[in-house]
């Protein structure tokens, strides 16, 4: 009756095929690579570097805490809409590592620009190209408040440049997104293609998450790589609009981290015909694509959410507003008592009625409708009739679980996607610097 | 170097003492009793009666939650700020029992007005005295959305009714605290005795707690009861400020339950001269030791809160407003991640830094002092030139742990109580049902 959780979630993957990745193609305009600065100690990736050889147009969204990264900070001051490279280096977070770990990113920012302008130099074009520092973009991910070993990085970038690749197969990207995970246990790839006009558009992304997801997307890294034509001004607006029910629409512990960055990079190479309007009919197919590759994305960072054994989708309906059925839904996703429930596979459904209860929303209790699966459980304040403790105990085992919550107000609704709550969460976080 | 956890919150009792109990003394115009109506199904204490032969004023404050209990409904329906007498059971809820739960509830409430009638009768003062269902009062504590046991718990009020006892020594205290334990490992009770003009004024009190215990009081309940003679409305000013500092100030989980309820009784019997303003400089000495009480209560909460094995203050200076202080500290004792790495004994100030940011409040990063003990961990945005990792490691050991943030903005201040996060709290929350 189970289904693999780890595959669930994705859209392309029949249930025959489950445990195999999707399988992602080059981005035209883009070069990869992937190396071990030895930041861990233990020889796995751990830099690596998106170097668009034309640049790219680019839209990115950031974690809403009032602590953030010198990676955000450097970021934020980049006024311009089209870059050359992302760099991204998990292990330490660089945040609040003061003035050091500022100039620190500063010193891999300047050894970037020079060897990414030797490499322009030498490019078959033969077009020389200047690659300045406020061309580049930063990401990090992993500890807080440590040294920022920016030595260590630095001395490996020229490596790094030398083993840029254009033909991204599928391992390429594998290697990619591993290179950015944290305590994740495998990486997260996504890949869509769809129609610019006539113009056949692809769209690759990778990720990382694992704890610290919460509403506005916490430690959450997600970077989109597409060959699209699209002007940056227009990215950011679908950008904007697909995150809010994509990858802000999940939690795994409630928390939120100080580096969280989506975001998604153009480099036109499709040559699709301009767009001149962020209403184009012909972007609607290109933002339907990117909703179902964000969505995937973000639905693969809460099934390896740490200690992660259950899928949650808690789906609130019949709400007086979008923010109404958010706010339920989030103070379901993010109660402890709930979660813990789940992994005892208990269909405890009372806890549910205390989420939404706890909510600070003005919900009237006795038009709350609770479904666990497709099992009404509670409804007119009290059990519902049609309750059987062993249907549902039988449903519990599943290792993705629904949930249903039917405000009866009106007619906002809104999905957050979640994850049980484990000993193993206790222990990956109890430990984490050791 | 480690103290002793459990008994760390008790100004009364010396280090050398620890493991025993406040000695509690009887209230004049009070009887108690509790027995098992075998609703767990193991003979323990699950119901009991806290009696005022002559009355008693009293104040209360209830869960802010939207989904509430079959007695909290009862109890905000009580207009008078006069009562007879509160039931409490425990194991069941009495919530999203629909109608049901209600009319049960009301059928305790009738069997008990009669049995209290008659028990008036046969008092030796010959003064026979009509209790009617609206002199009473009910909490209730347990699993949500079962039916409500009312028959079981009806058929034993009479017992109940013939047990009171008006001579409470500390064990009769012990066994009353005991009678509305849930999940709780050991009952909560505190003594407090101060003067009001020239007399003498006992308070006793008793709590439970565990999980659940959110901001807003959550599944808690506490019961105080004093001989002072001070007005019921002067009693619900004075608890609702200091429930603001005490029993709101704490946090196990997160979580809110549907069934909280502070409440304060007394019954006049001091003989205090009459109180004509809550300002009155008679009601200080009152107010301090009742505030003491519901702090040592609040601090038995939180270190009896589920699995909890490390009790932790966080202590929020230099805010722009209480209302800030209150907001970042709920913020770090909230955070999943910050609990477990106390639980790791893990000083892990970043996640500390992570939750002051994610709180939402104005705060600016390079403003922010953080203290581990009496060590300064991180200013400035970066570790603090003293931090010396072998010092900290060796205050996480111990029991009791201090965390002090100065977001250095203004002189608003907040101090917030919880617990740490272990696999013990998943353990106990997975099985709840079972």
């Amino acid at each position: 009756m189970t289904v693999n959780l780890k595959n669930f979630f994705n859209p392309k993957v029949k249930m025959s095929k489950m445990g195999e990745f999707q399988e992602l193609h080059p981005i035209d305009g883009l070069e990869i690579s992937a190396i071990s600065a030895d930041l861990y100690g233990d020889g796995r990736d751990d830099i690596s570097l998106y170097y668009f050889q034309d640049g790219a147009n680019f839209a990115a969204v950031y974690t809403t805490s009032k602590v953030t990264s010198a990676s955000i900070n450097w970021n934020l001051k980049v006024k311009r809409h089209f870059v050359k490279a992302l760099f991204v280096n998990t292990k330490n977070a660089n945040t609040f590592t003061g003035v050091k770990g500022a100039q620190g990113l500063k010193e891999i920012a300047q050894t970037l620009s020079k060897s990414l302008t030797i490499k322009s130099a030498q490019s078959p074009k033969g077009v020389s190209d200047v690659v300045k520092i406020t061309d580049l973009l930063f990401a990090s991910t992993g500890v807080i408040g440590e040294e920022y070993p920016h030595i260590k990085i630095k001395n490996n970038i020229p490596e790094l440049v030398k083993k840029l690749r254009v033909d991204q197969n599928k391992f390429v990207w594998f290697k990619a997104a591993s290179a950015i995970m944290t305590t994740d246990t495998r990486p997260k790839v996504a890949y869509e293609e769809c129609r610019i006009g006539s113009k056949l558009v692809k769209i690759s992304g990778i990720a990382k998450g694992s704890g610290m997801i919460a509403p506005n997307m916490a430690t959450m890294l997600a970077f989109i790589f597409t060959d699209a034509n699209i002007p940056s001004v227009f990215l950011k607006s679908i950008l904007k609009k697909i995150n809010s029910t994509t990858f802000n629409s999940i939690t795994v512990d409630g928390d939120m981290s100080t580096n969280d960055m989506v975001a998604i990079f153009a480099t036109g190479k499709a040559k699709n015909s301009k767009i001149y309007n962020v209403l184009d009919p012909k972007l609607q197919d290109f933002e339907k694509a990117l909703h179902r590759l964000s969505l995937n994305l973000a639905k693969q960072i809460v099934s390896d959410g740490e200690g992660a054994k259950k899928f949650i989708t808690i789906n609130v309906i019949g709400a007086r507003s979008t923010s109404m059925a958010k706010n339920v839904g989030f103070s379901i996703a993010n109660s402890a008592l709930f979660k813990t429930a789940i992994a005892g596979e208990d269909p405890n459904w009372g806890r549910i009625v205390m989420a939404v209860g706890k909510s600070g929303e003005n919900i009237i209790a006795n038009k709350i409708q609770v479904k666990i699966g497709n099992h009404i459980v509670a409804e007119q304040s009290a059990v519902s009739k049609s309750y059987k403790e062993s249907d549902l105990k039988e449903y519990m085992k599943w290792d993705s679980i629904d949930i249903e919550i039917n405000l009866n107000l009106g007619s906002g609704s809104f999905t957050v996607y979640t994850c049980d709550f484990t000993k193993d969460y206790i222990d990956i976080n109890a430990d984490y610097r050791n």
